[in-house]
């Protein structure tokens, strides 16, 4: 086992089509649009101009993390790392609401239902139903799942209680042999991985929006807790300006 | 443990930039030209076409194998499988002759030793110089390696002996399972894992060419001999066109 401080880096996915048109994506596996494969090209940029260059990675099962990654480890000359994915690191499942445009979403139900269910912890949206165009419930990609474990809508708290066996059986393990270990996943998955290592309450944890395509850099002590609250993004101010954008994503006309 | 048939797809790299300028590349790592990519994305579709959908995917860590599956698995929608990679699935190290170009070589050496480097099983070019700007021996993919795995030169026997571990250790035990096992790799890492299936001998090995791009299925019985010696390749014209072209490689003004 090598000695903490262990070193790891988040990657929000770039722009995707469904970004792009403001609908709600969930476990829809949408791609990147040209924006977000560029956005992932830089991703790479930062990470090989900061010299932290991931020795392994770790994605979801969804194409536009996937891709990031893959452009990410092209851009920073690692192609050849190490590739681990899982479920258990794919975007919230947004359940009814897939395929929905967000500002008709809030016209339609209020601000007030709107922000319960895209922000608070407990709240899940209603659940896709399984024949619906936009489930993946018989998706190929999760065929060695158990029906149970497969979700048709999901709350925050869902994800973080779905995503920590992964955290903990998989991403520590990397982590403790001293490897840089790259994580590229999705808003929701992140910010559940960002409230467990940085302690942040099931109330905080609605104000934090994590931006898409700019590494958030970790070192992590030997328990496994941040030295630095909120970590460290490759590019401040561009992450400040990112965090701004999404929190007025819901406002767009 | 599934039974047989077990089922295995053999993919070589499409044109890289080395490829295309007609120089040795062995284990330099260059990339794909966008005839490559367009290869790549074909053998995908080819694979999606005929319902041979992988389910695991080993590659070598070299870019051009590395993108080729990348580019392959998206065409065919199976970006989210498994991924595994091993040095073992590398390109022969073409030694002293990385970086050269061919038909220079050719005029150099003479016919005779050229193709005796080219083509014999177990006469290695000379060793490359560890300080040679193409020597990959201190490239950060290797570190781990223990320093007398990591080959100056080898002749296609030398590829056998390294890859077949990487067959039997980790490539079998997948097909085992019942999975569809994709493998991308390089010219002379699977005509030695052909060699191997078919039981080509020594001599005859040299005649053997794969094509870039075009995917070589193999069903395998319960003691991973081909039900069809040689394999199926996914587009059987394009097969035999292109193997007449690598024949003709060093003999390009």
């Amino acid at each position: 086992m090598a000695d903490a401080p262990y070193k790891l880096i988040l990657l929000r996915h770039g722009e995707s089509e469904w970004n792009a048109k403001n609908l709600f994506t969930g476990w829809v596996d949408v791609n990147l649009t040209e924006k977000g494969e560029k956005e992932a090209v830089r991703g790479g940029e930062l990470l090989k101009d900061a010299g932290l260059l991931p020795d392994v990675l770790h994605t979801s099962l969804q194409r536009r993390a996937i891709r990031t990654a893959q452009l990410a480890l092209e851009s920073a000359d690692r192609l050849w790392i190490p590739v681990r994915r899982s479920w258990r690191l794919n975007e919230r499942h947004y359940g009814a609401l897939q395929g929905k445009d967000k500002a008709q979403t809030l016209a339609e139900f209020g601000e007030e239902q709107f922000m319960l269910w895209r922000r608070s912890y407990d709240t899940p949206p209603p659940p896709l139903a399984r024949d619906d165009e936009y489930s993946q419930f018989d998706d190929a990609r999760y065929a060695d799942l158990p029906p149970e474990l497969r979700p048709d809508t999901e709350c925050l708290k869902d994800v973080v209680v779905r995503m920590l066996p992964y955290w903990f059986d998989s991403i520590v393990p990397d982590l403790l042999t001293g490897r840089t270990v790259l994580v590229a996943a999705h808003g929701n998955s992140l910010r559940g991985l960002v409230k467990h290592l940085d302690g942040i309450s099931d109330e905080d944890i609605s104000g934090l929006n994590i931006p898409t395509g700019i590494p958030l850099s970790y070192e992590l002590d030997a328990d496994f807790k941040p030295l630095k609250p909120g970590g460290t993004y490759l590019d401040p101010d561009a992450a400040k300006a990112a965090i701004e954008a999404v929190k007025n994503q819901g406002k767009k006309k």
